[in-house]
């Protein structure tokens, strides 16, 4: 028998808390209502609210220099669905997940399907991989996978991702996730230009194997772990290559795959206007693709992308429905923690930037008023929402203080007798 | 009577010099030979080459704390023109001059063209200025000239715009090229997608007053004078922009517009591919937009550049036809001594890139020998191509050592007399 | 007669907004209350906590492209003191100015702090010019000045310094802040290691010239105006230059004088681990030296700035004596409103930081709790804490909403009758 | 019995090019000679130059995403020595290695000493792992090793860093290069001012148990693996750190291990004037911590660098005695091409920043021609110095055209055969 947290236990747990939870949220709400903001619609806002967990985060992630694994790890595709339910109940804010092949793969997809039901759990954009050689594989992506310059080697690649396609449909997925690490280390080693027309002719085959109602997302990244050159580097590249292939390409947003300074939220507003949006692979960092929880150290940058995406859904912006997931390494803390903090502070800005009042805001812009265009911001992502956000998870059956309850309820020593120790070593490679 | 370096100090300076320059030559001819490379073939190329001059350029430049002035500088046009011809007099690289207007701007157009002439100088794109108020301008640009969110600023804008069409269409011109200014400081006080429609909808009526034969050049750069968000801010804007507008609209790359960290050379090589490399504005930087003298930071980089410009001449990729402009700031040099070093190395990497066997290189590349693909075009860096560039100039009438003639022909000091003292202070903005 | 805000007039203002203010701040005093966390004791810290306002930020600022005057802008230091004392009227956290020579010179300096004090202003540290040459001066400062190459200049910008240090103590100052643009923009053009042994030179008479309770604040930044290298670059040549010159030398961080990526919390840690923190010149950037509004593009990073000071203060860390000074450049906002706003949100961040439980993080720091430590910053961070602010402002006589006050009353609309506009162009240096 | 290149293979390989060569070196001698430089001069200090190779850079390296093993991959310490022994023979120029342990752990390291010496090689500085756990460690360094909060693993890693120190004296080497991992993910995972206590609490003991001929060089790195902050990311950091232990404690540069856009140059230049340069990790970035080849993205820059230290060696800094070492990761290339290829564009630049007329160019810069200057460094890094290289190569007994060479004589192929494929998974940590 496998440990859960129970009902009554979270029942209990939140009881504890309801009585300061009511207490700030009628104080809030009164300063809400003399802002001209029904606190009421804000939690209802936050209650549809919805972010996918992916099943790779819930396992300690690593460097090339070391991974130190947690205790009680997730063993398999199984005991990941597990800890990924745990994050929707508590948080009631991730009732899915995104998996990764071939590190999910099992024999049959539909029982997969139902025991992920089992936890409440749905399927989201199916990843795939072709950054690594797999035991046994015939041709290896050392030089490249789908933009290789040999075709067997990108044919390889390319069927890799229909088999992606084929378990996503089995899964109930509409959408397949192409991130690849295809790109130079120098100067010279790679034809910038035929490179990319490689990837093209791959994406080709992929896109007219979609189904109907599929998307695909091309996620692209400046750098690592190609050091010269990525193929699919940046917004632009991403951008030219979707719409090349049509109307189910889109372009996918990784806030850590920018170059330094750049402003993540106008590139967000130019896919919105392009009908381009993906949606996007949350995280935060401070160099690179550091792959840290989301809001852990620029949540002002996360707010502001909020903002546009509020933005264009108020405005009905056409093609506007952007899929939202997780993206994190989680290399010293408990992944479940994580994830549950990452996704609520990714609901803390959707719910902030529902705040701003937009037509005062449109008045103070079309008026040359940078003063009050910018308080009106501002004040929203000032403003604590946190009785919302603990609102909306208690009114949905989830708990006051995630965080708190899960350490309380003991599941992670509970896992850790459950799952005897992963095998191998810690070591990175440097 | 206005000082000139005359041909016979031309010939003398040049006939002490030709000694070693043929010495040079010959070694390096032997060299190139044993590589399986003419060097008259490389010669030849050499001569070919051109990159105009900003009239803008041959005055000293400055920051917003301070501006040095330099002596003899030029006061009007006029004098520029006079400097820009002895730039292309020595150095034989530079035959045009990019304008910009209202700075440019005199009462007859084809006397200036004819003047110009005088001095063998054309005309290449020209510039338009929506970033600054000029004296007695109606509405103001501090919010935005082709954004601005008031229609009547746009049109002004616009209409300058159309101006600078019809200036230049005078002048012999076939290009305009528009950067803007205008982003916003602070989060929220721009609307992002706003913005970039108002973009649109003013570009769109300069588009359409194009004449026939004329392109338009997008320009984008990430900052300054904005510094929270720019409307044409990354080659991915000027893009979709010039995408929308029409084959006449194309995307111009300054070396100093991206963030930090940024693969250039790969995205000249996906403007190529797309059509829609408008051209350059060379310069260096180590920071920001430095405008420093082009190859004296990162020369590593302006080769690279070329790589893939000869890569794609030579391959005749369709639609190529880059358009070579310098844009430089010279706070602490001699303006003309900068600009003519800048217009060499600039035909330097263009020589060097044509050293690469491409053959050779799509083998190694396509073999997946990374390093022969790395040392390819690393050899064709190393090499000195000095001697090629030397004859280059001599053999159309220029300079074997223009810095070094140039100075010993006295003419800064001639134009110190001819030219008084520019009023004005020298603080900057601080 | 000059206008001036009332008294009366700010009663009534606040008058109407007492109720809320009182409403808000009670509502989360019972919730710092049940976090352990005294609201009188956070209000009666924030009455305490004061900045310093240039005098320079009250004017409008610009960039080398252009400047756009706003409407009653200063014409001299008499003006801006009137703006400065404005600002502390209103925010009454700002009781001192920081000068600048020599753009604030005047005759009788005892006169000049005399008027300050009828605005009820002090003067905190002076800052000297030796970035740009001033009409009539010996020497240029084209290619440096405490550093230049030239001893004459060096002398000439030394005692300019001397000058600084005279002028400060008839003002009341006890610290001179040097700034110096010195670097070069090419390689090779200066000796990097002469540079800096020229610099300890120069600094060192001016260090012998301190009076007995002065100190020398050096101020280092990364580039511009200087685009290849900068004699005080970073924090380590700061201190290198500090600990040379003796214990009345320390390093200033000015929050937009670092590289991309910089974790400057960590600078200021180890400066104040050194007894080496000077103090601030606090703004806020994206890109550059932005000198944007603080706190308006990365709130998060003022509050770990104000984490590390806090921690500093409460451990009483030896020869921890901080000077806060904003030093921003207002190009589209009204400088008033600009620094009002800042003023509060540096504020702000102090206050938050000073919600911190120092003995339950440190706890969490020890026991390798990495969420729970990261949490605890965060909470403090996520806390609205205007309500202590605005109290703050009320108990000392200041507004509860200071922006809307200045708006309403006019100051601006009468400044614009009172000072005829500046003569001069708006034009930049490009 | 081991395959070698032997000695008559390198003699015949030698006779094919050395026409060729002379013919070069003859012809780069006389343009030297019209520029007052002798050829022969520079050729003995080619000659004198030397860089060690890092044992773990013959190994081929990975990334987090993954790691593509090359055939024929050392498999030990052994190995590793038959490897950077062919770098040395061929390139004449890498005569000592750098160990790093536990990788490299024997039981005899008398013997291994010797084994050493057979290849002619020697032992450079000794590095310590505290950044990974092995197997069976007691204490895990997943929050820290020398700054970590509990003393027990504090003192586990100290003892590492002894017994290196121990293992190194029996090696022959003289110093000891620390490196740590150490620093947080998170605001608020790590108090930043005590860990950098606890870092010199710790370095003081293994600095007290020196060898009286010893020194430690301290590395700094900005961030990677630590995302938030490192204990020691800077200059200034390892500055501080080396000061306050004293004169046997010196500062390591590693040129990927800084901010974007930072002058690494003038840093060098800073510790020279300290007294505190303790040497290098080369290699080359585009980004981050690339780990590239030496001189394949920005070979300027190196160039730069040896400005520096060729300006300090001539003019005889105090305590100038740099350690020069590569350390990169080869992903895609055999290491052993990387690395003779790596370590002779670190020769390059050393010759070309020999060829610098030092007091023409200190004429230049004191006199503020400025492109002078300029042009002086440019001059020197333009000139192709290959036939100096390979003439030092040559008069050494290596081959002219090592990577030529090494691949004609199959060595890579033998090695193949001879070292059965190293066990273990290519994937990396994601």
């Amino acid at each position: 028998m496998s440990f859960a947290i129970s009902a009554d236990f979270l029942a209990a747990e939140n009881a504890k808390l309801e009585a300061a939870q009511a207490e700030d949220y009628q104080a809030l709400g009164r300063q809400l209502s003399r802002r001209g903001i029904s606190i009421e619609a804000m939690t209802e806002r936050a209650m549809t609210y919805a972010v996918a967990v992916p099943t790779w985060g819930v396992g300690t992630g690593g460097t090339r220099f070391a991974r130190f694994p947690g205790p009680g790890e997730p063993r398999n595709i199984h005991d990941k669905l597990e800890d990924c339910g745990v994050i929707n109940q508590l948080t009631r804010v991730t009732p899915t997940v995104s998996p990764h092949f071939p590190w999910d793969k099992v024999a049959d997809y539909n029982a997969l399907r139902q025991e992920a039901a089992r936890h409440e759990l749905g399927f989201d954009a199916v990843n795939s991989n072709t950054f690594q050689d797999q035991r046994g594989q015939r041709h290896s992506y050392k030089f490249g996978s789908l933009t290789h310059a040999v075709k067997a080697t990108r044919m390889q690649a390319v069927e890799h991702n229909l088999e992606c396609i084929e378990i996503g449909r089995q899964l109930g997925s509409t959408a397949l996730t192409v991130w690849i690490a295809d790109g130079s280390n120098f100067p010279g080693q790679s034809n910038l230009n035929a490179a990319f027309d490689r990837y093209m002719d791959s994406l080709r085959i992929v896109y007219d194997a979609l189904p109907t109602d599929w998307l695909v997302f091309l996620e692209h990244k400046l750098y690592e772990p190609a050091f010269y050159s990525t193929v699919i580097s940046d917004w632009g590249s991403s951008f030219m290559a979707a719409l090349e292939l049509g109307p189910k390409a889109r372009c996918l947003v990784d806030l850590g795959h920018h170059a330094p300074n750049t402003n993540i939220e106008q590139i967000v507003a130019r896919l919105i206007r392009a009908g381009k949006l993906a949606g996007f692979h949350f995280n935060d960092s401070k160099y690179g693709d550091d792959d840290l929880d989301s809001g852990s150290v620029d949540p002002f940058r996360l707010f502001l992308v909020f903002n546009e995406l509020v933005d264009a859904e108020l405005r009905q912006a056409e093609g506007f429905s952007p899929a939202y997931m997780i993206d994190q390494s989680h290399n010293v803390t408990d992944p479940i923690e994580s994830l549950m903090a990452s996704a609520i502070e990714i609901q803390r800005a959707f719910v902030q930037a529902s705040l701003i009042d937009r037509e005062l805001l449109s008045a103070a812009q079309d008026g040359g008023d940078v003063m009050l265009g910018h308080r009106i911001v501002k004040q929203a992502f000032i403003t604590d929402v946190s009785p919302i956000l603990a609102e909306a998870r208690r009114r949905k059956g989830g708990a006051i203080d995630p965080i708190g309850l899960y350490r309380s309820s003991g599941y992670r020593a509970e896992k850790t007798k459950e799952r005897p120790p992963v095998e191998g070593t810690s070591a990175g490679i440097v």
